[in-house]
């Protein structure tokens, strides 16, 4: 049976999604806990392979399992091996076809800063900490020049897996409340390091230390260097996967 | 000088406000912070001593300083020395017979359970998860009578400090957003454990373990065995105290 799991983790003590050896990754968390249920290990496919220290609030995968359960009794068997900040908020017997990375035709990511001087100690873990005062009308022009369908290769890094740098970013909406400033990004697909890199150059022009015109720029030239820099991961969290 | 400091704190990793021996407190913490500034080392009262594991969106404190730095600069200086789960959100000078807990007029704590069958990553740090169907209109019947002021004797454990076990308890209101359900409990001050009974109680009563008449009848009989249980530290937070 393949299964459609539906992750959260808190992605802090975690080297990403994908499996290496000799560190905590969320897949390599999972396959163990699904050979300690099948007996053997089985390879699990997420939508998208988060870095390290990326969370999930609605992270998509796909398993092939062997054993007889519902798929209700796998997830609560899958969080009684997996640590606290794993978690399997949904498993779902899914068509042999169902791929969870390959059949995506949207995802959205969130962004979160504490703009603010002092850090909550809170959402230190979720959320980075970049005190300033931010022009968000600046940022939402900037946001408006990347909306559309694009070659992004000025935001991402290398990556061989990649056939294009093309996407079709569909939104890109800058909010604030309070302290907290919001940044989602929704996509048919994201680059290796694009939504971290779309809200460093947001946040870099919201500080005033890029102008209004430099998220074009770089888009137009496809240079990375002129993008601003990948803000850190612990403010990214993979919101939602649409199929 | 007097200094008021509003403090937050994740009290995951501590062992509650007070200074013990061998044990990290949020207390040793501040006052390690300000004996590496001051070059000796001077008591900080708080207005609600937490039990371990609470956590503070407001708590204050007061302690005297001899350094001559400006109040803000007080702040970053003890922020820079400071573990990132601790932060001093203000400081300010008060009068010199400003007392953090004599002075106290009022506190609102807040006390918050995750509902659903999966507890969340994100906020297991600070919410308690007791997963269940929850009877909200049987809560707010009981928490009505236990607003007032009453010898809350039932909701604590034995304290030598406390002079009178009486209590007015102004505002006790449960509310439910998807799978979080908040309890807010507002007083003239509390006594020990006092919240997290009230906390317990209330969640007894909406798992229908307990009947909505518990929560009177226990405060009538003054006696702990009538009321619910202590609830976990992890989701009890204080939220302001008021002057």
């Amino acid at each position: 049976m393949r299964l459609k799991l539906t992750i959260q983790y808190d992605g802090t003590e975690y080297s990403g999604w994908q499996v290496q050896p000799d560190v905590p990754t969320i897949q390599g968390a999972l396959e163990a806990a699904i050979a300690s249920i099948e007996g053997h290990r089985a390879p699990v496919f997420a939508a998208g392979r988060t870095d390290a220290g990326v969370h999930a609030l609605g992270q998509v995968a796909h398993v092939d399992v062997e054993k007889a359960l519902a798929p209700a009794v796998w997830a609560r068997a899958l969080n009684a091996q997996l640590a606290l900040d794993v978690r399997v908020v949904r498993a779902e017997e899914a068509p042999a076809d169902f791929h969870a990375r390959r059949g995506a035709r949207g995802k959205l990511y969130e962004y979160r800063a504490w703009t603010g001087p002092v850090m909550s100690p809170f959402v230190r873990r979720y959320v980075t900490h970049a005190p300033g005062l931010y022009d968000l009308a600046a940022m939402r022009e900037a946001a408006a020049l990347l909306v559309g369908h694009h070659d992004f290769e000025a935001f991402t890094v290398a990556d061989r897996d990649a056939k294009t740098t093309e996407r079709d970013l569909r939104r890109l909406v800058v909010e604030a409340e309070g302290d907290l400033l919001t940044i989602s990004a929704e996509a048919d697909g994201f680059l290796r390091a694009m939504a971290r890199t779309l809200a460093g150059t947001l946040l870099e022009i919201g500080r005033a230390r890029m102008p209004v015109e430099a998220a074009g720029r770089a888009l137009v030239a496809r240079r990375r260097g002129l993008a601003g820099p990948t803000a850190p991961a612990a403010g990214l969290t993979l919101v939602r996967v649409d199929y």
